[in-house]
């Protein structure tokens, strides 16, 4: 790990706790508040909360100004792993190594601690000091999410379910389930240093690149890598029978456009004038991680 | 139906429409969409949205100014009753007389749309054309339908089935599952219209005295009520052994409360100073509904 995501990390965990502090003692309502600590405290990769960071600080932010809206992101991300886990969609009873939210708190209770991080994270968003950029933020973010974009891939994976979609149609469900939120991320960083629009295409840009590249490694990691590294279930895309870059291209053609991607990501980073060495490392490693 | 609600109703539901159009022919991700509007178009009181208008022109402002809210709120309260409604939950099959979101599009794709519903309520509310008032308006719906407001009153909920709250606990409850959306309504009303706190205080008020007589009413018609009227099954917290005003004070004392807390309600028209016969009238109205 290098010393610069050390720090993004150092300062996204403690923001993440201070957005959702423990419930008081008999407070009535504290259980859903311990379900959301649950699963947003719980570690992972908190990939879209450094891109945040790291954006802000490329376009000449300080990166702790962007920590609003990549905890809220992050909030965003958590609730639909926990909505994602349950029953009547993916049914996984494993994630990031620990039982799912409902395993241990309840189909129930999942289900509003999952609805109570979303709405928190537009809380949070907004909690930006200066209101326009708040408002531009949390605007980019509710675009993304929402049904044109990460709910609207979650219908398009429930829709090929059993089925044969082709590659576009699996494209356009990783342009929501995926690329959509990593482009909130990247934008949002932007705007936390109040860039402009040529900086949020190209972050966009950068977005697209990584994300279509870290969804293609994930394929290849569901087949080829180990549960006890994942910290989840292998094999599931197989075992529901559903479609992925690696059964429709192969592992060798997708593990080569996962360079293809992580290229494209590269040279929208040309277009920023500061210093994207880290920017340049992290969507790097995120092609070659095992994890 | 007074003239003036009419008028509030007839911007309200083309601007709903507006705000989450039919998908286009061949959309992948068209069924969420659909699913979204079946719940959001299908008529229902509209109160929230109705308050946001009345508020905004109370305080000065056109009404039509203040419709992202009102969009907004309505969007929340759709998607609660989705995910209420669902088997893990409530586990409702009728609701505003038609097959609940889950009867028709199935528990996957009925909990995407509650998610979809949540996150273009943010997408529309920060539509509002000025930003300052845009993430004042937001921020204000994020806080009271999280989990410190309408959210957590659902946990109390689901926490007290079978239970015994005291009357304590059952008014945290309603406090969250009802006033704290329709504080949410009043307040936004205010903010549309750049009113200042001494009127968002005044509107809270309000909202708490119509909240509960709303929620003491609706305890009321579940005794007494009928299936026919109320577009839901009646008797539901005595089949699920649920406490609520009625089986811990008696209908009649539960009654005379509602018409305690509209007292309360009118008493916070008074600090202002422009016409707010329409906003007594609706209170009364509420009081004395039959469904």
């Amino acid at each position: 790990m290098t010393e610069k995501l050390r720090m993004y990390l150092d300062q996204i965990g403690p923001a993440l706790e201070r957005a959702l502090p423990a419930p008081a003692p008999g407070d009535p309502a504290g259980q859903v508040a311990e379900a959301m600590r649950y699963s947003l405290l719980c570690g992972g990769k908190r990939v879209r909360a450094v891109l945040a960071l790291a954006f802000c600080e490329l376009c000449g932010g300080s990166p702790a100004r962007a920590l609003p809206f990549a905890c809220a992101v992050e909030m965003v991300h958590t609730y639909s792993l926990i909505h994602d886990d349950m029953p009547c969609m993916d049914d996984d009873d494993l994630r990031r190594g620990r039982p799912a939210n409902h395993k241990v708190y309840g189909e129930a209770m999942a289900l509003l601690a999952g609805d109570g991080l979303l709405t928190l994270a537009f809380e949070t968003a907004l909690s930006f000091p200066d209101p326009a950029g708040a408002a531009q933020g949390a605007r980019a973010l509710a675009q993304l999410a929402g049904y044109r974009g990460m709910v609207g891939g979650q219908c398009i994976d429930l829709d090929s379910e059993g089925g044969e979609p082709a590659l576009e149609l699996l494209q356009a469900m990783d342009q929501g389930k995926t690329v959509a939120l990593i482009a909130a991320a990247c934008r949002m960083g932007c705007i936390a240093a109040g860039a402009g629009d040529r900086e949020l295409e190209a972050a966009g840009r950068y977005a697209q690149g990584v994300g279509m590249a870290f969804q293609l490694r994930d394929d290849v990691l569901d087949v080829q890598g180990s549960a006890e590294k994942l910290g989840k279930n292998t094999g599931m895309d197989a075992a529901r029978d559903k479609r992925n870059y690696v059964s429709l291209l192969g592992v060798e053609e997708a593990q080569r456009l996962v360079h293809a991607y992580t290229e494209e990501a590269l040279k929208a980073l040309a277009d920023f004038p500061g210093d994207s060495g880290f920017l340049r490392g992290f969507a790097l490693s995120l092609a070659g991680r095992e994890s």
